[in-house]
């Protein structure tokens, strides 16, 4: 489901910036009598403004999987009602998300099309832990983190990830994404994967971290990276990670949408 | 329903270092139909070793009340089943249940009877956070720490705590408790209360909290607290904290059922 492009109507367009913990949700997008974070918004959102569309998402999060820097955009006819919005929105979501932020930004902002750049976390725990089990992905056992580390190096640079994508979902010519950065954070009660692209493909991060997992289990060696890649098919990668160790950290924008600078505070 | 006495058959006793995350429990006590923590310590324990009654929990937590450092005991006819707890145990236990170390102690340990004091901890957040909806309570708006604290060393000592306990649990002279420490931690993001007592009455943790976070908000004064104490009455004490902020931190044992010492690691 496609959601709606900004309207010529549109004066501007509310920016929100979302954290959710996706345990209970069937994922970002909307989907008939299933409880979706899209659905939970827009349920909210209707009440307050006129919506014209189906809200976007700048990362569609699957079920389970979290987010600490969603974003999402909503066209408005007019800035005044980004008030209303600030004022009365957070107490009309569901305690599992949090509206962190609102911004005012000019009438062709979509949370989407206008997104640079998406940065996900993957986070494992080495030990079981009944307080993070919805958060992280229980992996026990010796890892080789040096081994994880330099495969991570191969992932950096502009790759076709047709091999790390679920196969169905493979839009043609847009397999191509730019990695800015992929390493991993670890300590002796977890390791945190940390990727940034431009564009990421539909379960292409936990594809990763499956393989990765692999890499530190020695089952194979940190080139094989590369290979895998070269490969572009599905069945050349390592399993995919369970979705809850997944979180959308962040979404990036170009200058001309700033950010980190406030916009008409309404 | 109360818990069985080590029988005299006991050759000696399984001490189990229990965590767990209480949102999906209807508290520790098992119930019939309910799924509490001793319910499911049960069914996995009757799959192993001759259960003589019903392992005995060091604190009974109500429902959505967590534990870090719940202690249970498991009196057992010969100390090699204690190899079989270790081995199978964990891995029968569900997900938000983790047994953290099993320990054999000699045939006159119990859990509760034995213990000598415990530690429990309430966490409140300043700000809406999902992924700490299960373990905090959100307190916002503005907080006298400084007053909170002065409030807590009012709770030092050995006191009559019927005020701050729920009216129809009270104990026939069983109401004084000696605190030996009462804290407030506190960051720009959460507060953490700490408090350790040689025992503990029903509500008594949450209604402190309740009572402090009065303080807190320049309801009460900080010597209110002596006033409440001396009431022996809970109209006296503030609202009951949500139990979702609890945590069952550590229970310690006398010398003679050393906690911090290893014995017949089987």
């Amino acid at each position: 489901m496609n959601s709606v492009s900004t309207t010529p109507s549109a004066a501007c367009v509310a920016k929100l910036l979302l954290a959710y913990d996706g345990s209970e949700f069937h994922g970002w997008q909307v989907q008939p009598g299933l409880r979706t974070v899209q659905g939970c918004l827009m349920d909210a959102l209707c009440r307050l403004v006129p919506l014209d569309g189906i809200p976007p998402g700048a990362g569609r999060t699957d079920a389970g999987v979290h987010a600490r820097g969603q974003v999402s955009s909503v066209p408005l006819p007019e800035e005044a009602l980004v008030v209303r919005l600030r004022r009365a929105l957070p107490r009309m979501l569901p305690s599992d998300i949090l509206l962190r932020e609102i911004r005012l930004e000019p009438s062709g902002f979509h949370a989407r099309h206008s997104a640079r750049g998406r940065r996900y976390r993957y986070s494992m725990l080495r030990a079981p832990d009944p307080f993070r089990r919805r958060t992280h992905w229980l992996v026990q056992g010796d890892l080789d983190v040096d081994a994880m580390r330099q495969a991570c190096t191969h992932l950096l640079g502009e790759h076709c990830f047709e091999s790390f994508c679920v196969a169905a979902s493979v839009e043609k010519g847009r397999t191509v994404c730019r990695v800015q950065n992929a390493e991993i954070e670890s300590d002796h009660e977890q390791l945190q994967f940390h990727i940034a692209a431009d564009r990421f493909l539909h379960s292409m991060v936990r594809t990763i971290v499956g393989t990765l997992v692999e890499v530190g289990r020695g089952r194979r060696a940190p080139e094989d990276m590369e290979t895998i890649l070269r490969a572009r098919r599905r069945s050349a990668a390592g399993p995919t990670a369970p979705p809850h160790g997944l979180s959308l950290e962040e979404v990036h924008y170009s200058d001309t949408h700033p950010s980190g600078q406030r916009r008409g505070e309404g």
